[in-house]
């Protein structure tokens, strides 16, 4: 019994572009005689596909493909994933093919929702196809037969309820599985590829089944699909681990007297968890490009550390030359803001114009001064010069069709510290699920080989210098404070007072709650966001703008 | 058996603010001497709550208002909306109050989900409290006892599967409520008002059993509930009509031998249509501001319709000295735009202060020449004009704390044609979920009592005036055609050939969806938007922005 495990990054409604990579994985899995091909999740229609399952003719497409595909296996088994319709409903749903024609189809009970289809891959609904299941024609079983093996099929979170299935209820039934397949579309969180592989090997050993699952890879608009597909024997040892944040492709012989080479799990480690998430970040934001037929990327360089981080990952991910760099200055910029950033492009090889604001800030000034009638420098000043180097990245972006990345972080994005329609501009947002402390770690983690991001820049107070001798520290505890707190408001939803109780300053997290709370207009017209975290604002928390709680 | 109706505003998550509203509109039942006093769903807690219902404490504070509501209603009988808490999932409840303490739950038969909470009044998933409902601890049932008559409950939606219940099943039964009372939070779309009096009439006909139907009225953030609560007698016959759009009040004797007078149900009419677009976008912003404490707003007149009819209805809602107008001419502007702009100022009685762009615009053009390197004016340039715009009117909303109104409609939306950064700017969206026709519609309602809107302004061709002799119709069909085509694929969800089949040219339609669905980024960065349609861009239909299909 050989399966072929094919780690596939799809695109999101793309049929065209993800049947041709499922027919080629399926050409090379039968060149090396395999007997089945296991692809992840609504491989078919990728995802997450929000309202495209909805879409005129598009569920239609998806069988149309799945023709194509069965024409392509006509001498191997495949499990494959897309939307299937049963009456008024659509489904997420396995296809198996066997030998050139669809041999059934095993859906999850519960109809797709709006609910389900932005987060089918990582928060999964408790649902089972299991006995309750009303029958939906042609689908009421989980379970398929391939080369006489049994193999029970699950599908992305329900495989956390597959223990309570009648097959496992005694160790002597005839209907017991000789291997599990586990499709799924796993979103990237941190420290989810150590947490996964050990529940998997941990559910593998207390079934006593082997286990394949197969998970997707890829970035899609604000999610990670991280790879890291795996097998398991019956003992729970790992025998087969795919790539991390990479397409990957590997076969396994299941048969009870194949000699597979025993894994190590891994295990984990402050260093894993950054250098996964500068992965995480950078695949999103290459297929965020890639997929959308983007080259080039442009960002203002403050002489800061979050844009210096996104500098680095974007010429990592694009090349030096794809990446254009403009430092704007203003009069409240300190001296090393324009060498620091200097510096920094000098090593990373990038271009590096500067554009002073001062003419425009001035312009902006006169014209409103019929207005302000020399009314106190206040926030609106503030906000301005943000907003001119806004507007003159975008003219940048519009004028060469680079696409503008932002630099905003987590701390920032919680206490609204950034101006809406200024610095919060841009097409897609790297660091805006990372804590400004995660940030500096992605800092070290790019200079692990010498100085790319300048030691000053690391070592120098934060600051927006929007007015004289500003630090971020002015009107925000220090970040490593302010972090924390933050992370117990939003990752473990606490209270005010459970946060003090952990021995803050109730001033300073009462103090950070009313931000968080304030700030929620600006990141409701934040664009996306790569999720890094369990809770990234503005997906996984949303609180109406209009409220008091 | 006299029902008082309590047709109330509440403010999502603001308990506080909800209790006290409710206990005022007790003692008013009370002082009447009503029997039973009747809230729409979820008054306690407000609505929609989105993540709010997960934050810490926030369902034990409901119940400690729900304390307060009982000490207030030591006479009477309540029954009033609010998360209750069963196990481990939180439900959408009714909470029956008899003399002054609590004498049932009865909650929906599904847990709160994501999906729901935003959309629980008007897209409800069908639910119902029925037969096969897991039983709740206290809450298994949906009927109760009120002075000797038998009271059917039904939540929201619910209300559509209220005749497949076994009281219903045969006419004799012992259990056949003498009444049902509908608590709803429903959100207005077009003409959804009379078509749901004339189902509720239906229904109450078909059961031949009295109907009080209770709905809140009130904007919250990007949704209105419209109120028309109502009440109809066992013949279906309305004999109770509570105001649209605004809080109200009213009691019904439903005594076998009361004498109510007979009602007509309303008429869906094309004036009907407009005016209620008009009163729930109107009360939308009323309320947006109202709840959040913001006083005045400011625009920018362009002299054109959608920012014409957005500032004479900033001045109903707020009054002639709390809106602030700025025009902001550029050398592409018409002459006309600033003289229609400061006749529409005189006639609504607002300020209107004048900043001509050129010298900004210049000063970016300067500053952008080292980069440009004199190629081609484009839409780098185009844009420009707009986000300078844009950044002044952010500016005087910084200074003076005024809310940015923004001025986009449904159309505009749609096909991405608006600068993000730039026109899309705003706190929120008054005409976003309108067809540039139904703009006119609204201008010409407006004008109902004599000109507020310049006639120049609504017979002028559309223009953004951003490059010299600029039409909309140079890179657009004409509106009465392209909004048709857009409803056929928005509203109507239909696929290039199915619009085409209905009288369209091809490549127009082409054009339209390629339009559609390129501005997708655009729409994720967009402020809150008023609902009025039923398919409301950014709400009702999300496409990934990275996506093929």
């Amino acid at each position: 019994m050989n399966i072929a495990l094919a780690q596939i990054n799809t695109k999101a409604g793309d049929i065209a572009f993800n049947k041709d990579k499922i027919i080629g994985c399926i050409s090379r899995a039968a060149g090396r005689h395999a007997d089945l091909v296991v692809f992840p999740q609504l491989s078919i229609s990728g995802g997450p596909l929000y309202d495209i399952s909805g879409m005129p003719d598009f569920i239609d497409k998806c069988y149309a493909a799945l023709e194509d595909i069965c024409t392509a296996a006509a001498d191997i088994d495949v499990l494959v994933g897309m939307p299937v319709v049963s009456g008024d409903d659509t489904f997420n749903a396995v296809v198996h093919v066997s030998r050139g024609a669809v041999k059934g189809y095993y859906s999850k009970a519960m109809p797709f929702d709006r609910s389900e289809l932005p987060f089918f891959s990582g928060v999964d609904s408790p649902y089972f196809y299991d006995e309750d299941t009303p029958e939906q024609e042609g689908m009421p079983e989980y379970m398929i037969v391939c080369g006489n093996r049994k193999i029970l099929i699950s599908l992305g979170d329900d495989l956390q309820f597959i223990d309570t299935l009648p097959c496992f209820a005694a160790s002597e039934r005839d209907d017991r599985p000789d291997c599990i397949v586990h499709m799924a579309q796993k979103v990237f969180t941190h420290d989810i590829i150590e947490d996964d592989l050990e529940y998997l090997s941990g559910l593998a050993a207390d079934l006593h089944v082997p286990l394949v699952s197969v998970n997707g890879v890829g970035g899609n608009t604000d999610v990670v699909f991280y790879g890291s597909s795996a097998v398991f024997n019956a003992k729970g040892q790992m025998i087969r681990k795919l790539k991390n944040f990479e397409e990957d492709f590997e076969e396994v012989d299941l048969s009870p007297d194949a000699r597979n080479k025993i894994l190590n799990l891994p295990a984990k480690s402050a260093s894993a968890k950054v250098r996964h998430a500068y992965k995480a970040v950078a695949l999103g934001m290459k297929d965020f490009f890639e997929k959308q037929g983007f080259v080039s990327a442009c960002l203002g360089l403050s002489g800061g550390i979050d844009s210096a981080v996104v500098a680095a990952i974007a010429v990592d991910v694009l090349g030096a030359d794809r990446v254009h760099a403009v430092m704007m200055p203003s009069r409240f910029s300190s001296d090393h803001s324009v060498s620091d950033a200097q510096r920094l492009a000098g090593n990373l090889g990038i271009s590096c114009e500067k554009v002073e604001i001062e003419p425009i800030y001035s312009s902006f000034i006169s014209a409103l001064e019929p207005m302000f009638k020399g009314l106190p420098f206040s926030v609106a000043e503030e906000n301005l010069q943000a907003r001119i180097r806004g507007t003159l990245m975008m003219a940048v972006s519009n004028k060469f069709g680079h696409l503008l990345l932002n630099t905003t972080n987590k701390s920032e994005a919680a206490v609204g510290y950034g101006t809406l329609y200024g610095d919060c501009c841009g097409a897609i947002s790297l660091l805006g699920d990372l804590y400004k402390t995660e940030v500096y770690e992605l800092a070290e983690y790019i200079n692990r080989n010498g100085e790319i991001i300048p030691e000053n820049i690391i070592r120098k107070a934060p600051s927006a210098e929007l007015r004289e001798g500003q630090k971020d520290s002015d009107s925000l505890p220090e970040y490593d404070v302010l972090d924390k707190i933050l992370y117990h408001l939003i990752e473990d939803n606490m209270s005010v007072m459970e946060v003090m109780a952990e021995g803050f300053d109730l001033g300073a997290v009462q103090h950070a709650a009313r931000l968080l709370k304030a700030a929620e207009y600006k990141r409701q017209q934040f664009g996306p966001v790569v999720k890094v975290s369990r809770c990234t604002l503005g997906k996984d928390r949303i609180i109406p703008i209009v409220s008091n709680y």
